[in-house]
């Protein structure tokens, strides 16, 4: 159990935060805040909270944020905190999806490490646009796919890397949902309204909003990439302008198949991503409503059940755990053990150099994303046909 | 419980049927004989169950047949039998797919009704050579897509039909199985020599073997016809003229969207066929694996597990039920299992001396169970204090 | 697969036997006979099948027995069978309780071998009776725990005695139901009545119908036996005046400890007989409502799913099995019931007419295969374009 | 989603608190660390984290506590806290059990509040001497029960009191590990010694570990209280002096029955606390290893699949949650939710009056702990006999 080492290693000294978005209302604010204090690693230290001055102030102090810290911009943050000592090292933005790119660019420029949530921007475009920016700064930039960091999902991704599954063959993902079954964006509900609007959420719906986590997922296990895919969105709702179903064939760049389904009009799933993994030697399977185990079929033998930080499972994933197997662990951990890792980086890089934070998602993950939603749009609308990615 | 009446209400007329193929060394025809045996409705009573004819009998025999009624092939049989008053009704056909249009052209000419094996024919211009002698013929003629006479499928089909569904959108079907995951067909395994050869099963490999039971599913249950389909079929193990995989897209002609994923090379899934169907109001998922059970959920409530004959479960599969619920039909086999011990040690026991049922129950666990209740029952009039047994 | 050994390999010299008890709205004598006909080794020649001659003769009838073999009474029964060149070997006993040592007290002094149905009597005394007959008999005398015939339970308990679990030191069994949650004796429900009455079931209530199951397994897996209990029985629905709750501890005389839990007054529970073992060296489990799953856990490693007739099963249970792994055995009755609704329409047109087999698949079900396989091998080659089904 | 009222409702306040014990290579300090850190309720100020002094510095060090504030222990701390404007107001003992008494009486009698891990004390005489300092003090005492605050087990005591099971008859419970199966104490493992030395963990080895959580569920759940027991205890491994193994049948107050199963000899329970509870309309089940569902069987009903924050779950676990229903929480927010409510009374306390904590355990869900455990001993010494609680 090395569960201070994991947890506490570094508390006395944590990585000084402003947050951007997040206000009163937001809701995953709140998720990445919680995350950077589970380990004590993070403070939240300032914020542009919120477009509304008065908001942000009263959400700041909320959060216990001294008045002058709460800014009513980016760009004011940045400047108000360059001039301190005890001024911000990093930045999280977790506003609507159109201001990532623009609050990024600054804050690199700024000299700042960047924690964005997912997705990198609102089109390929933006998200290229941010590219040459990341990759000629010094500070770390990292895209928050918090499902990476789920123990058993790096447990799946080394037993794939061991050769343990031999040449993989095809990848079932999915990830569904229902609370989008109604017209629920017609009732006033906020969540809805923004993710079925184009311009807010792009052009994609449902696989820009919860399908760029399973395409993201099936790449990072297998370590492969998507070389085509031939999809097939739908809107079920009638009048919804995105998709809110999507059902798309995938060919990996090895020459391995599969497929991904992708839907919010799913009744009986809450946020059923899933992911199942064949090869020529074995297979695992996993899904994230139920974080702790992990099925391993060797072929010809029995199936394992592989359980967080029980037996069978390795070094790939017993360093995460905070926790004796049995206590179950989820979505909130995984998140913080992302921002662990991004602790790690910056902590190591305060002396100088630039920051490499291992297995945290970073532009080529964001920009994979983007295309991955731009390559789904424009199968579907050439009536399904192959396209690469 | 209507166990009576929907197992036994016709033993004493049984139906009389000529088997063609299934002799010595077949699989499926046993399957049909029991099958055919398990309600006491037919009757065995002719067979071309080999083209060899000293196999033929010597096959017959062991199936407790007359030898003038073990035939040389079908031909002679349908000649042998049309002038006996009890002659057959009916044949039941489990040759190799090639034989199945033939044999059935016959037996429906000579006025018998059919039951032949899926598929159909090796080719679909084979199948279709049939359809006009069928729908020609007063006679009978039934293809054993077995899956769609689980009393859960059944619930299922009416479950869609009943309008709880509300509009179908999308459906997610899988067959999946692992037994070809290595070369098996180089080793001599008859099934999966023959199964990987076009010759002997059409160009089809896995999609036809057990991809046309899923897509007769995903048809049967919801009652609607897929329209038009993307597939992407691959022969992951080299030098395998047949696929092992398909990952194929659906459109109804309902609109419904949906996928299907079909595969022999799927380490950990013995025999995996899975259907899931998502309507405006609800869905539903069942597995063959377990398929004792359905979950139900109803948008916006919990979801359900409906049991086979349980609560929840309604006329459309209670009539197909020969034991209570929670009784999976398992249970006849295990019974059908100790049946089986005892034949074998009263017919080693028939030329003298006693038999040895060796792991059947007998006195001894007879009185066993006696000497429990009266413990417990002693021990907690008594109090509850420790009793010997 | 042995299928064809296993099912089939005397089919041709069925052993002849009578049935005691099991008439027209008896439900435990057509599981003995769909059981006794499942692999063609019993032929029921004669019955006993009601105290009523009336009532015996028309149940025999519907049995296919001729009249002459209907006799009132098990004595005549025996008397008119001994003459007979044909006559029965062995005799099935599906009686109430209290009627079970009379009749296999008979049949074993005339020479037949006794299948009885559980519990063995009504008392243990009546049961201690019995003892020297069968002791002192050629013939074979079997009770049906039809439990102990599940493959996975052969398999759990050649797992114990290889010692691949050690010193056995827990046994948690538990048999539990929902169907005596209220007082459905009041309704008029035969099977209720019966059983909560003391002067038809004896002085056990539930542990007496289901609790000697549960103890039964208990015993059979671990070859151990109780040596001493605990009990305290609850009758829980008032003025029902057998138990219908048993909470009992368990001492082994080997050493090891273990619980049994027994209700019939436990909602949401239909049938659920479930044992746990747990040794120095690993542990198992397994339930019968799903019995094609037992869970291997060697200590120190991960769980494994062993299933019927899958990788990991051995010999204990191999030859036990009629269908391959992935199969559940509820696979036959599905099969069965095809063929039942075909039976169905072939008696209807006995008489002229076409028969309509309602939901059994038929020439355009068979096309649709065709149909489907067609579609997607041409989709495929062209590259994974929508093709027409 | 009342995410952001839910979870840092009142960061900008947080409680002051001091630790005592729980410095390096301690496991349970680092968990109430956490916790107390999630949802920005608390702050850790000060320590007296080891009985070395050079120690507890390091230790404070790591956890970012000023030099000043690292006591050497809590008679330290309590009277350097006492004189600063900032001083603690809470303490969290986190120590072997038999310094928890003292500690907290301390602590008490300084006025400060107290949050306790359990047991309450290693004796019940322990205990029972702390009760009047408790009753007669103005501050909160809280016990650790951390699984009390899982969502669905809130939702399962709600669903009790509702009616919604009728009269509860019979009570299952089970807390299952198999880490001591073999004799891990002697290979060095600190957790493994002092749990199985009498000196350190008191009488009770197995029942005063986790037997005491899977007590208080059951009485949390219920509502009701364990009037009597019968208990078997084992030690089955050679030369352990305390239980490892026990089997317990319960009576309680209201006439339910029930039975408690205890261990830590299970091979392939990691840590298996699982509650079943069945009344005369309907039961409900909970596993913690899995819970985020709960199985809700109204009798003659389909069972539900109850699902944290998903449809069907209501008021009693809706408050208690971080993020939407799909999204698995585990064991560390359930502990963060005890500290949540904790800080609540405290916060409200501030002001003066006694602090009110709801459903978090006291001194009450303490005392009863050590009384079960105390029966526990006595029943098994006496041979098992009934004994009152």
């Amino acid at each position: 159990m090395t569960i201070e080492a994991a947890s506490e290693k570094d508390a006395a000294r944590p990585v000084r935060y402003g947050m951007i978005g997040g206000g009163e209302g937001a809701f995953i604010g709140a998720v990445h805040r919680i995350a950077a204090r589970l380990d004590g690693r993070f403070a939240l230290v300032a914020g542009a909270l919120s477009s509304s001055a008065e908001k942000a102030r009263r959400s700041g102090r909320a959060l216990g944020l001294a008045d002058e810290r709460s800014y009513p911009d980016f760009a004011a943050m940045m400047a108000g905190e360059a001039g301190r000592p005890d001024g911000i090292e990093a930045v999280v933005i977790v506003t609507p999806n159109h201001v990532h790119v623009p609050a990024a660019r600054a804050a690199l420029e700024a000299g700042l490490h960047v924690i964005c949530d997912k997705p990198l921007a609102d089109s390929l475009e933006a998200g290229l646009s941010l590219e040459p920016v990341v990759r000629g700064s010094a500070r770390l930039f990292a895209v928050t796919y918090n499902y990476t960091a789920y123990p058993l999902v790096r447990e799946a991704r080394a037993l794939v890397a061991s050769g343990a599954l031999g040449t993989i063959r095809t990848v079932q993902a999915e990830y569904v949902q229902d609370w989008l079954t109604e017209k629920l964006e017609d009732t006033g509900h906020k969540q809805a309204e923004w993710r079925t609007d184009p311009a807010r959420s792009g052009a994609g719906g449902a696989i820009g909003d919860i399908g760029t986590h399973a395409f993201n997922l099936a790449e990072f296990i297998t370590g492969d990439t998507v070389a085509s895919l031939a999809a097939d969105l739908t809107s079920f709702v009638e009048g919804r302008p995105v998709d809110d179903n999507a059902q798309i064939l995938l060919r990996f760049a090895s020459g391995a198949r599969g497929s991904l389904w992708v839907s919010q009009v799913a009744p009986g799933h809450e946020n059923g991503l899933r992911i199942r993994i064949y090869g020529s030697k074995g297979s695992i399977r996993w899904g994230q409503e139920n974080p702790n185990e992990l099925l391993y079929s060797p072929f010809g033998d029995t199936t394992r059940i592989v359980t967080r930080a029980g037996n069978g499972a390795t070094a790939a994933s017993s360093g995460l755990v905070r926790i004796p197997a049995g206590h179950p662990e989820g979505y909130l951990e995984a998140f913080a053990t992302l921002y662990d890792e991004i602790a790690d980086a910056i902590v190591a890089a305060r002396g100088g150099g630039r920051p490499d934070a291992g297995l945290v998602p970073g532009i080529d993950a964001g920009l994979r994303g983007l295309r991955f939603v731009s390559a789904s749009i424009r199968s579907s609308r050439a009536g399904g046909v192959w396209t690469e990615v």
